[in-house]
C-alpha cells in the first residue's frame, strides 16, 4: 500500500528572524540544513523510501528535498517543482518581523491575520522590494499579491488532486517537500480538519509526516491516520 | 539565441582513487563539491543562467547539478534525470584501479579498452558486487553489462535528439550535468569529432562548456564552436 511523506522545509533565515516570508525566496540556515539531512537519515533508517518527489519552486523546500534524498540514496527519483506548492503569500506583511507587524497594524489585526482562515493580509504594494512579478520563475503566472489560508488551499488542492494523487493511486511512495501553509492545506484535506482548527495546527520543520493509504473497499485508496515517522 | 551548457560532475571518490566507476554510484569528494559550486558561481558571474536541466540518475552528476544551480539561484528550474545520460558502463573493469587492471589484463589490453572507440571491456560477471540489475533506479531497464564509447553514444544521441534538443530549439538555455563519456558523445556529435579523435578528448570536471546555437539560414539552429565559460 502506498505511503505519502510530507516534509516542511528546515529552518530558514527568516524563520530564525521571525519574519513573514511567504513567496520570498529565503535560504536554509545551517540548522535547517541539519534538519533536512536528519529527515533523510530517518527515511533511510525506517525504510520509507520515496519513489517520486514534489516540491515548490522555493529554494528552502527544494534544498530540503535534495538534502533528504541524498541521505536516503534517492536523489535519482523523478522530482517536480511547482509554484502551487509554494508557501502562502503574506502580501504586505512580507519581510516584517512580528514586532514590526504589531507596531504597524496593531495586536488585534495581527492576531486576525495569523489565525483567521479566510482574511488575507493587505496586498503587497506595487513596486515593493518583495514584488515577484518579474521573477523569471513566475513567468506566465499571475503572482498573487496576498493570500489567506483559504486561498492557499484553493491552489494546493487542485494540484494535489490532478497531479500528485494519481501517482499515489498508482502505488508510488510520494514525498512532498513544502511549507507550513501548503502542507496545512494537504493535512486539512487528508485528515478532515475544520476551517477553525486548521489555523492552529503547527507543522514542525524537517519532521516527516506519513499517511499510509489503505483500500477501504468502497471508494478505493484512502489515507489513514497521519503520524510522525519518528514515532513509528 | 539559445546556449547549451555541459558540465562534467566534480571529482568523485573513485576519480580520486583512479578506479573505473561507470554506472557504480560513487559520491563527490569535498573537492568535487567545491568544483560543482564553482561552476555555479561562474554561471552566475557570466550571466549564463539555465532555464532547464538534464542529468543522469547517478548521484555525482545530480549533486553537481544541484550544487551549481544553488549557487546561481536556479534550483527552481525543471530538471529531468535519465539513465541515458549515465557514464559509460565499464563492465568487468568496474571497481578496479588502473594498476589492478594492468595486473589482471596486461598493459596492451588496457590501452585498447581505454583508447578504442568500439571495443567494450569484458562483461560484468553475473552476481558481481557491482551488478546493478536489481537496483530500483533501473527497474524496467535492461542494464548493460559493458559498453564501448560507441555503445554509449548509441544511447546518448537518441536521447539528445528526441528529448533535449527540442528545448534548445524552443530557445531554452539547457544545462546538462553528466559524465566524461556521455559528454564525449554529445561533443563528438555537436563538434563533428572523428571516432579516432574523440577517445583522446578530455572533458575536465566542473568546467562549464558552452555551445552558442545560431541560425545558419539553411537547416535552422546549429551549434557554434564550443568554448569554456571561464575563457569567455
Amino acid at each position: 500500500m502506498p505511503k505519502l511523506i510530507l516534509v516542511r522545509h528546515g529552518q530558514s533565515q527568516w524563520n530564525l528572524e521571525n519574519r513573514f516570508t511567504g513567496w520570498w525566496d529565503v535560504d536554509l540556515t545551517d540548522k535547517g540544513v541539519e534538519e533536512a539531512m536528519a529527515a533523510g537519515v530517518l527515511l533511510k533508517e525506517k525504510g520509507v523510501l520515496p519513489t517520486r518527489a514534489f516540491t515548490s519552486v522555493q529554494t528552502r523546500a527544494i534544498r530540503t528535498l535534495h538534502l533528504a534524498l541524498h541521505q536516503c540514496n534517492r536523489l535519482w527519483i523523478p522530482e517536480t517543482k511547482d509554484w502551487h506548492l509554494n508557501e502562502r503569500h503574506y502580501g504586505g506583511l512580507t519581510g516584517l518581523n512580528k514586532q514590526e507587524t504589531r507596531d504597524k497594524h496593531g495586536d488585534e489585526q495581527v492576531h486576525i491575520w495569523r489565525r483567521s482562515f479566510d482574511v488575507p493580509p493587505p496586498e503587497l504594494e506595487k513596486g515593493s522590494e518583495f514584488d515577484l512579478s518579474d521573477d523569471p520563475r513566475y513567468a506566465g503566472i499571475d503572482v498573487p499579491q496576498t493570500e489567506s489560508l483559504k486561498l492557499t488551499i484553493e491552489r494546493v488542492l487542485p494540484y494535489w488532486q490532478e497531479t500528485i494523487l494519481p501517482y499515489v493511486n498508482a502505488g508510488e511512495t510520494v514525498m512532498i517537500s513544502a511549507h507550513g501553509n501548503s502542507l496545512r492545506a494537504l493535512v486539512k484535506h487528508l485528515s478532515g480538519i475544520s476551517d477553525d482548527d486548521i489555523t492552529g495546527l503547527e507543522i514542525p520543520t524537517g519532521q516527516p509526516i506519513i499517511y499510509d493509504f489503505e483500500n477501504d473497499g468502497v471508494s478505493g485508496l484512502v489515507p489513514g491516520e497521519r503520524y510522525y515517522l519518528k514515532d513509528s
